[in-house]
């Protein structure tokens, strides 16, 4: 059933009888993002295009997710179907206006299906040093794409956003309904972020679709230890720096513990971790939520098509019991030092992930264990990232 | 004791002891900046700088400004001193980074003392129908002039805010410790802002002064009448309408009263209203308060330099009272029909305005009758607005 495209629109592979959707990934190259492109691949019903300026990224992320794509297919696999299983894979600024328009207008009108857009700077803490730089990268960014979306009609939109718009929480496990209210510049740049978006949903409720998801404390890696997180410099999260400490790639390495007199059972403060395969496989659901057909906007209590999911387990684990299933995954002998608490630093951080799993279907069914095998695996294959190439 | 200007980074006046300050206005010839920018030329201490896209204005607005600047020189006014004296406009459209790159390279660094931030859009209709474009307009373009300013030294702020900011307030007047919840998106565009530069005064509160002035509902012209408010079609504001309808320019002089059964004394809807001038004297007054010797951020509670303002009257007016004032000013007999209420209309809109008063000195003096005779006195000099020149 071979089919020769003749729309500008889409892709097809000859295997496949529908068309493939043309999907951008803002920010491929990065650690979820790369996650999501491959998680997107798999399914074989679209087509992904990255846009990445490799600010926190390198580009051999994007030349692993072609070699394991091309390695799934089938071994008579056409060049079609090849072609449309690549990444298509664009070097831009999202600060930059024209480059964004470059873009879009590689594809023409209608030519993406939808946006993902992970793209961002992360750090809390640098965030409050450089507020304009993140409000510019993480906002001012996101009206543009936005803007541009718009004009080459593309109207359907999942956001990357954080379970840090919730600040200090009045209520543990987390629901969706909880008043945003973030600290750091970095949290109210997310919370901007979802604000405009739903504003603009509400202007064009016959237009636009969009989904917000506040992702908890993403770890691991794909199985196959291809790729998996690089942070430049000492890890600012813990997992990561676990690894590196294992690895041998950190100076002196005594693992802080910032406050054991938290009121959590063991004293240390509780996140909810949840696999980065399974959180891409939350941008799927949310992906497929954007349909026509989908039903997921039928709950709103507005015309307005917008709706922010939690993506967590739903169950906290703390810092204790991250160094210990880390201890069990790589068998390094972690040295802990408990120091004072850390400015900023939340007791509890754990999602109510019942709507996401309601509406969306989302599981994280993967557990403590196997994110820490599958990040000891990606950093004892690259114990020096992607960086060594 | 005539100087020669030997320095990049400020003009002098012959007749003036003291270097002047280059101001920099945004939104210069607009309603309220344009206000401001004579204001600033009165005192002598300022060398204004005006940039504006003339998106909602015309450039005769700052033609005239310099010819009441040049006319209230002394006879003897050397050539210096009219220089001086005269705008420097520059026509600049915010949203572009390069455009407003080439303004601040002309005076180089340090070159210009403060800025004081007016240009935006203000309709909060509008603002519900084009999210993105006030967004773009008035916080990306905030967050872009902020970066060049830092860039070239410049860290003195002075912010146009408004007392929309407040939404639905619990009390009546409004204190500014009130938390800010805005229901429109020109609304939030202005949170978003406060909220930007009060992280940027806490990144670096050893380098950047900051103050948002929250403008109630700002009305009147300067008494010469050569500058006043032009909007473009049907006025959207109350005294602006009235004044176009006393004029014959409206096409169905019918006024709707939105609404006479609010829990206000005469059933519609209150605001508090303060001469144009006035308000243009709290912006001179905050300019002062971000000078080295200021006293203003002493009573802040952490380091950073910043602070919001309300610039209000504290005295509430009633739609009715207002026709009843410009009946009086203009002789017009205005025929009234109450029609039901408008969908966001808050009853009672009331600054309490006493920290502007004791941290700023700022007062409002001038009553409505004022405001009235001097929008009609502009009014009736120029009854199709700039737009005729
Ligand atoms: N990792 C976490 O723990 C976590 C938790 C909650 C939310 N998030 C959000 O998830 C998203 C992805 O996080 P991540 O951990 O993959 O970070 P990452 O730094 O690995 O990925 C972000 C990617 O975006 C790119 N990027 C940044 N600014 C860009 C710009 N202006 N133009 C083009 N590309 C740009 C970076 O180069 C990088 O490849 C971010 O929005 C982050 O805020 C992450
Ligand atoms: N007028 C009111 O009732 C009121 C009340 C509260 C707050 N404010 C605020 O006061 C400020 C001034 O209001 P106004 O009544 O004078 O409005 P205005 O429209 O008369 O003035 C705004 C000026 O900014 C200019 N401008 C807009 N976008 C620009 C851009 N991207 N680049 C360069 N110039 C640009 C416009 O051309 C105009 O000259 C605004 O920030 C407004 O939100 C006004």
């Amino acid at each position: 059933m071979a089919m020769v495209n003749g729309d500008a629109s889409s892709s097809y592979a000859a295997a496949s009888p529908e068309p493939l959707k043309r999907v951008l990934v803002t920010g491929g190259a990065g650690y979820i993002g790369s996650h999501i492109v491959l998680t997107l691949q798999e399914t074989r019903k679209y087509k992904v295009v990255s846009v990445d300026n490799y600010h926190n990224s390198f580009p051999a992320a994007l030349t692993r997710l072609n070699e394991i794509a091309q390695a799934a297919l089938p071994e008579n696999a056409t060049n079609q179907e090849k072609d449309s299983a690549a990444v298509d894979s664009h070097t831009c600024d999202l600060t930059n206006p024209a480059q964004v328009r470059a873009v879009f207008e590689k594809y023409g009108k209608g030519g993406i299906w939808g946006v993902i857009h992970v793209a961002a700077y992360k750090s809390v803490g640098e965030s409050t040093e450089v507020p304009l730089t993140y409000y510019l990268n993480n906002v001012s960014a996101t009206v543009c794409l936005l803007q541009t979306m718009s004009e080459f009609d593309c109207v359907r939109f999942v956001y990357s956003s954080s379970a840090t718009v919730y600040g200090t929480p009045p209520i543990i496990p987390i629901p969706e309904s909880t008043r945003l209210k973030a600290d750091s510049p970095y949290g109210k740049s997310k919370i901007m972020s979802e604000t405009i978006i739903q504003d603009l949903c509400q202007a064009e409720p016959d237009r636009w679709r969009a989904i917000s998801l506040r992702y908890f404390n993403p770890a691991g890696a794909h199985p196959s230890g291809l790729i998996g997180e690089d942070p430049r410099g000492r890890p600012g999260n813990l997992l990561p720096l676990l690894a590196h400490m294992a690895v041998g790639r950190v100076k002196d390495p005594k693992l802080r513990v910032f406050g054991d007199d938290y009121p959590t059972p063991d004293g240390t403060c509780v996140r909810d971790y949840l696999h980065v395969m399974d959180l891409a496989k939350g941008h799927l659901l949310a992906l497929e939520a954007l349909a026509p057909d989908s039903k997921v906007f039928d709950s709103c209590s507005d015309p307005a098509r917008y709706k922010a999911y939690n993506l967590g387990k739903g169950k906290g684990m703390s810092v204790l019991q991250i160094v210990e299933a880390m201890r069990n995954a790589t068998g390094y002998d972690y040295k802990c030092e408990v120091v004072g608490r850390r400015r900023g630093d939340v007791p509890d951080l754990t999602a109510d992930p019942a709507l996401a799993e309601a509406e969306l279907g989302f599981k994280a069914p993967q557990n403590l264990e196997t994110m820490c095998r599958d990040l000891w695996n990606w950093q004892q294959k690259n114990p020096d990232g992607y960086g060594a190439e």
